[in-house]
């Protein structure tokens, strides 16, 4: 692997684990195991190199979410797909995560690959909400882009919940409840 | 205000805009306007003092909770006044976010306020929509402890949502969403 490679997966892991503030460019040396010359003959500093991280782990993101929302089955068997994905819960959302750093936020460079993955995301379940409608799986009273949020809330929330205690029960148990309320009106009874 | 509480008051402030790992004592004793030596006679450093303050805003948080969840109403209202009550959405939950900080998940004491206020949270709603089910507001199929998982992961990731994006219309939509599919089903239709 290139020194830029290294210096790039590096700040992944660093953000992932520390968030941004939490990352010092001396930690992201060490990891990298380059010098600090290395850093800046590829990058201009420690917000571009961050900037390329969050980059790839948006796109990373990105492509994992989009298999299984495009994956065969019912509305209701692409969302329940995209909640039920295997996921590191402790570890939390690399892209999610970034949100409670005071510097990402305030950064509209760093902030948009979030802002443009978290859209992404949820435009993409709010299309499959407006197809279950019309197919007649959910109701027609329900709002797609209403639902999507509260699809990838309960999935950034559940994290939460589920680093609180250090377990993931908290992360299934969010999701499950979610899956009882949208599940087609057939099962609800079941 | 004594020293003491100053300082406790400054290290909740930049607990909740920076986390514990972005909150230097020399930030927290800036703010408070106290000199090196006051931090250490009234704390024995900065994980006391920070668990001084995690206490005091988990209670906050609690209280302010409480007070809608044991208000008036049905239990879906009740739970619809805990969602749409109102918040600093784009500052976050100054308990919830804790969560995302490495040092604040690798310690059991500083961890358990929040992991304490969080499952408190769950429980209540819990029983809400227990009492919701007995009196024929919700499907008896539904899982209170699900529910309140999904309830309070709806919130906690509405934040997420709201700060990626620098608006609180994401923090809505999600809890409108989640609203919908709790409505009792004779609202559903409406």
């Amino acid at each position: 692997m290139s020194t830029s490679e290294r210096l790039i997966e590096s700040t992944r892991e660093l953000l992932w684990e520390r968030g941004y503030v939490g990352t010092s460019p001396k930690a992201i040396l060490e990891r990298a195991g380059a010098g600090q010359g290395s850093m800046y003959h590829h990058f201009k500093g420690k917000p571009d190199l961050a900037l390329a991280a969050i980059r790839r782990t948006a796109e990373e993101m990105r492509a994992a979410a989009g298999k299984v929302l495009d994956g065969p089955g019912s509305a209701y068997e692409r969302i329940e797909a995209y909640l039920r994905r295997e996921r590191d819960v402790l570890r939390g959302c690399p892209v999610g995560r970034l949100t409670m750093d005071p510097d990402v936020v305030a950064s509209d460079e760093l902030r948009a690959p979030v802002d443009e993955t978290l859209d992404w995301l949820r435009e993409r379940i709010a299309g499959i909400v407006e197809e279950g409608k019309e197919r007649g799986e959910f109701a027609p009273s329900l709002d797609g882009e209403e639902i999507a949020a509260a699809v990838v809330a309960t999935v950034q929330g559940g994290y939460v919940l589920a680093r609180a205690s250090r377990s993931p029960a908290a992360f299934d148990a969010g999701v499950r409840g979610l899956l009882s309320l949208l599940a087609p009106r057939g099962r609800h009874a079941a």
